[in-house]
C-alpha cells in the first residue's frame, strides 16, 4: 500500500521511486537535496619519504617516467601511479589506529600533468562500521589547482546498493608529499532506501 | 500500446519502465529478482611463476614497491598491479583454449594491504558468443579475507546496453599465485530488455 | 506545474522524467535519440619515441613485462600501462596549443593481449570551455582489431551532472606508436537537462 502511495505521489511531485523488497528506489528531486550525504576526510601517508613503514598508507608503484624526468620543470610526477589504502574519518584528526579504521578508501591515483599538479583517481570506499556496511565506487579527474573538484560515485554495494552521485574534493591539508588530507563531500542522488 | 500498458502497470506495481525502439528500460523491483543474472568463473594464470608463456593470462606490471619490501610480513604485495585478459566460463573447468574463449575479463587488479591479502579491481567482461555480444564494466574492492565480496557493475554496451548491477565474488580455487578461479555471480538491476 | 505535465506526459509517452531545481532528469526513449550527443577527437602523442618533451601528451609508466618479452610475437606490449592527458577537439586537426586545449582526456590505458593489439581504458573528459564545464567519466575495453568499440560513460559532473551513456571509439589515425587519433562518438541516454 505504501508503495502505491509513493508511486502515486511521484507522479505529482518532483521525484521518482519504485519499491523493492524492503528497499525503495529514490531519485533525488533536487541538486540541493541528495537522498544521502556525508562528509569524510581521507588521510594519505606516502611511504617513499620520511614516513615509517607502519604509518604509511600508500606507495608509489611506478618509477619516474622518462617524460617526467625530461620535463624541465620537474617535480610534477607525470605518470606516477600510487596505490593506496587510506583511513577515512568523520573529523579532521588522524584516527587512533591507521590500520583498523572502519572506513577506508582503496584504489589508485596517478599524476597526469607535465607543468602542474593534476591527478586522476579510481577507488572504493569500504565501510565496515556499525553505522554502515558496504562500498561506494568512485572515479574522476582531480586537478589540484582547482579549489574544489567533482568526481563521480558510479556505483555502490551493501548499504549503498546501486547508489550513484557526486563527491566534491577539497585539499584540506598538504604537507609536502608526506601527508595530505582530502575533504570529501559525498552526495548521492540515486539511492535504494530501506 | 504495450508501452502504455507497461507504464501504467508500473504506477501500481513495484517496478519502473520506459520504452525505447525495440528496447524497454526495466528497473528491477526486488533485490532478489534482478532483471538479468548469470554465474561465470574467471580463470587467472599469472606469468611470473611456473606458468608457461602460452598458458599465462595475466602479468604483474610493477616491481615490488619499497613499502612492500620494507614490511616485515612480506608477501602481501602491497602496490602490485596486475594486467589481465582472463578467460571466463560457465562451468568450473578451464576452457579448451585459453586464447579463444568467447567470454573474457580484461583490465587490472592491484594488491592494496600491507598485512593481509586485499585487492581492488577495474575491468570489462567482453562477450563475443552466439548467446551474448557486448560488454559489462565493473569496479570495486576485493578484500580476499571475506568469503564473498560485492563489486559494482557500472555500465554496459551491446546486449548489456546501459546495464547496472552488482557482482558477488567468491574465491573458488587458489593455487599459490600460479592460478586462481573466481566465481562471479552477476545480477543486473537496471536493464534494457528487447 | 511544468513538472506535473512532464511527469504526466511520461506516463503515456515513451520517456521518463523527474524534475529537479532547474534541472530535469531525462531518460532517452530510444537508442537512436540520445538526450545528448557529441563527436570528439582524442589526440595521443606518446613520449617514448621520437616525440619531443613539449609535444608529448602521454607516457608509458611501466617497463616491459616479463610476459611481453617472453612472447615470441613481441610488440603487442602486454601489460604496458600508459598515463595520458590528451587534447580533444571537435575537428580532426591538432589544436594550436597541445597544453591549453579546453577539452582534455585524462587517465590511463593499458595493453592486454599477447598476440594482438588490445587495450583497456579508464579516464575522464574534462570540459573547460564556454560551451561546457564539467566532466564525463568513462571506462571500457578497446579491442583495436574491431573497427568500432563501445565503452561506458559511467558518470558525469557539472554540465554533465549524473550523466550516463555509451561512447563509440574508432581509430581515425595511427602513426606507429608516435601518434594516434581516436574518434569518439559520445551518446548520453540519461541526462539532467536545464
Amino acid at each position: 500500500m505504501a508503495s502505491v502511495i509513493v508511486a502515486a505521489a511521484c507522479i505529482f511531485l518532483s521525484c521518482s521511486a519504485s519499491v523493492a523488497h524492503g528497499r525503495r528506489f529514490v531519485r533525488s528531486s533536487s541538486y540541493d537535496e541528495p537522498c544521502k550525504e556525508m562528509r569524510l576526510y581521507l588521510h594519505d601517508i606516502l611511504y617513499d619519504y620520511s614516513n615509517s613503514t607502519s604509518n604509511s598508507t600508500s606507495a608509489a608503484v611506478t618509477k619516474p617516467t622518462a617524460l617526467s624526468t625530461a620535463v624541465s620543470k620537474s617535480g610534477y610526477f607525470f605518470g606516477r601511479v600510487v596505490v593506496f589504502n587510506d583511513p577515512m574519518t568523520e573529523g579532521r584528526a588522524l584516527p587512533p589506529s591507521l590500520e583498523e579504521t572502519t572506513v577506508r578508501a582503496q584504489g589508485l591515483y596517478l599524476y597526469d600533468k607535465k607543468e602542474d599538479y593534476s591527478a586522476w583517481l579510481a577507488f572504493s570506499i569500504v565501510f565496515n562500521s556499525t553505522a554502515h556496511r558496504g562500498t561506494l565506487n568512485l572515479m574522476g579527474a582531480d586537478p589540484l589547482a582547482e579549489k574544489t573538484r567533482d568526481i563521480s560515485v558510479v556505483g555502490g554495494t551493501g548499504d549503498f546498493f546501486m547508489s550513484r552521485g557526486v563527491a566534491t574534493l577539497r585539499t584540506d591539508a598538504f604537507e609536502g608529499f608526506t601527508y595530505f588530507r582530502l575533504q570529501m563531500d559525498i552526495k548521492l542522488y540515486e539511492c535504494y532506501v530501506v
